[in-house]
């Protein structure tokens, strides 16, 4: 074989028809371009065991090399399950070390709301990928922290709306930005379900539970994504039947948002009552989504014509296509920032349930 | 013929199965009972003309015989239109003389909210029963010399709520009150249209305008409906995107209701968009109507099956049933005590609305 140089080796590929874009950044380092990503879940509850590993057996660009968790059971039968190499498997003391593991390139926190600003900074450290779930973190000053770690150490994050990649939420999206129908003019957003549970992070405001923090960041989002916008004034109420269970966080959560074209949101939130919906008035038009943030089986209807993308799994489409960002060295599709908008707005709304008063944001 | 005492007349009657109730009104005051009330219409705007005037034709119970304008030329082209004695139309000045009217039973009020009022009053002193057109009036204290005035001169008030005579909206009362789907947890309601007038009174504050007090009672009533409560806690906010319009009163209008059982309800109003639906979360189900306050196609659906009662004319069923209720001397469906229930939450809205605080009601 003939002794190449680098320089003749792209040239080979480009006749090949095989762009230089692709294989940039492994070019770059000199080392073989991975085709996946090697993703570690930290924290295996509910969502990790039942949505997201999975989610799994249907990406293309992303593997599950790795967990992290507090459970040694938990980690046994994960092990198992997933055929998880034992060098691959952490607890939450020992986690840094990861940053010695070659086989994890992604970090994926899926821990309750308050660990995620300490295991997101500490992944950053280890030199690894971050996808974060959503609520970003409890306070703005979290977020903050987690985009200066990642970007100091020179490591993606993004936040696991996994909405946003949903070719649904897109369209509308897609309305609110090219104004086919208008200007916005009034949205009316709901997220809620029945969590019958009394001692589970969510109903803990140490570990940043409560109804407005969860599920009232898609109500949230459906108001920002639909308009386009970021909302200039808040105000919200608080209101709870179970008041011996949502001692320390609100169970229901109705918050009204102002945004600068004018457009105005009425949006609801609870762990009480199932709801999950958007309405969106256009100047010229309307539109309905119901389920509008399920993980499957999100549609519509507007003025304009039927809203129905069928997808096999949210959360292979956000992973794979996060992983291709990261692979191609490529904008991501939810970054930081985004998430830590969402978490502005949640603390005035938090403000504004709590003094009553109209809150101005920026 | 044998000459009968009163008393032989009415066994006479129940002998023949003819109730006493239905003939009471007529024997008490030894006239023969009328089949059919006269009407008399104040105020010949687009309510009037375009929706009661036709209504009449499917009345049983009542037909309109008079007219109370201050217009000479609404006055002789209704003259015309609808075949009316010289001698039953009255102006705002003479409007008094039809004390001296028997063939004018009942006055309908159907002017700016602000002159409701008066013309109630007035209604009531000349001796004939009302009907009056919703919001009752601008304010609470409006409303209940209104229904004093009725009391102390022995006629009947009713408030035209046509929805409440809508089998539609009395299927979703009902649920509300046989808690068939279980409590009510939670209801969204919006009622709004857009108004591209600029000096109707609808814009004008002294003549009682103001989204909230107009289409506002809409939303309201959905609320109070679905529910069979009065709320206790009101928060509310004002917006407005025509400013130079909307100088004197609200275009929009977001209102939030807690009831005593622990429902709640968002509320959207509006000269600014059209929206009309109402939305209940029980629980266990749900109820969507759109649109649930129309004047005619009101239809929805809940996890109990299709509410759909086509009805040919409201007004006609409003009318007739409140007629009804006159020669039977039987309770109305609509009493003023029931408009004064929405003002009064209406004046805690705008309160509200004003100094940002929630308010308290009873």
């Amino acid at each position: 074989m003939k002794n190449i140089s680098r320089r003749d080796f792209i040239q080979t590929l480009a006749i090949a028809g095989i762009t230089s874009a692709v294989f940039a950044p492994s070019l770059v380092s000199c080392q073989p371009r991975k085709e996946k990503l090697g993703i570690a879940l930290v924290g295996l509850g509910y969502y990790s065991t039942d949505v997201l590993a999975p989610a799994f057996a249907h990406t293309k660009k992303c593997e599950l090399v790795g967990i992290v968790t507090g459970s040694p059971e938990k980690a046994q039968k994960w092990k198992k399950q997933y055929n998880i190499p034992e060098k691959n498997i952490y607890n939450y003391q020992n986690f840094d070390q990861i940053a010695n593991n070659p086989a994890i390139d992604v970090v994926y926190v899926v821990l309750p709301p308050s660990m995620h600003r300490e295991f997101v900074v500490r992944a950053a450290k280890a030199g690894k990928h971050v996808f974060c779930e959503k609520p970003m973190a409890p306070t703005v000053a979290d977020c903050e922290a987690m985009i200066k770690a990642c970007a100091d150490n020179k490591v993606k994050l993004t936040i696991g709306y996994r909405c946003q990649h949903d070719p649904n939420t897109q369209a509308y999206m897609k309305l609110g930005r090219e104004k086919t129908l208008g200007k916005v003019q009034m949205i009316s957003c709901a997220a809620g379900y029945f969590d019958g549970r009394t001692t589970h992070w969510k109903q803990n405001k140490a570990m940043g539970g409560g109804a407005m923090g969860d599920m009232g960041v898609y109500a949230l989002q459906g108001a920002r994504l639909a308009t386009g916008e970021e909302p200039i004034l808040v105000t919200a109420q608080h209101f709870t039947n179970r008041p011996d269970i949502y001692k320390e966080v609100d169970e229901t959560t109705l918050f009204q948002l102002q945004f600068p074209s004018g457009a105005i949101a009425s949006c609801q939130t609870s762990f009480g009552m199932n709801m999950n919906y958007l309405q969106v008035n256009y100047e010229k038009g309307w539109l309905k989504m119901e389920p509008f943030s399920s993980y499957t089986g999100n549609k519509g209807l507007s003025s304009q014509g039927i809203i129905d993308f069928p997808l096999l799994s949210q959360q292979a489409k956000q992973m794979d296509e996060d992983a291709e960002a990261i692979l191609n060295n490529t904008p991501l599709l939810v970054t930081g920032e985004e998430g830590l908008r969402d978490i502005r707005v949640v603390e005035a709304i938090y403000l504004a349930a709590k003094t009553g008063k109209q809150v101005k944001i920026g």
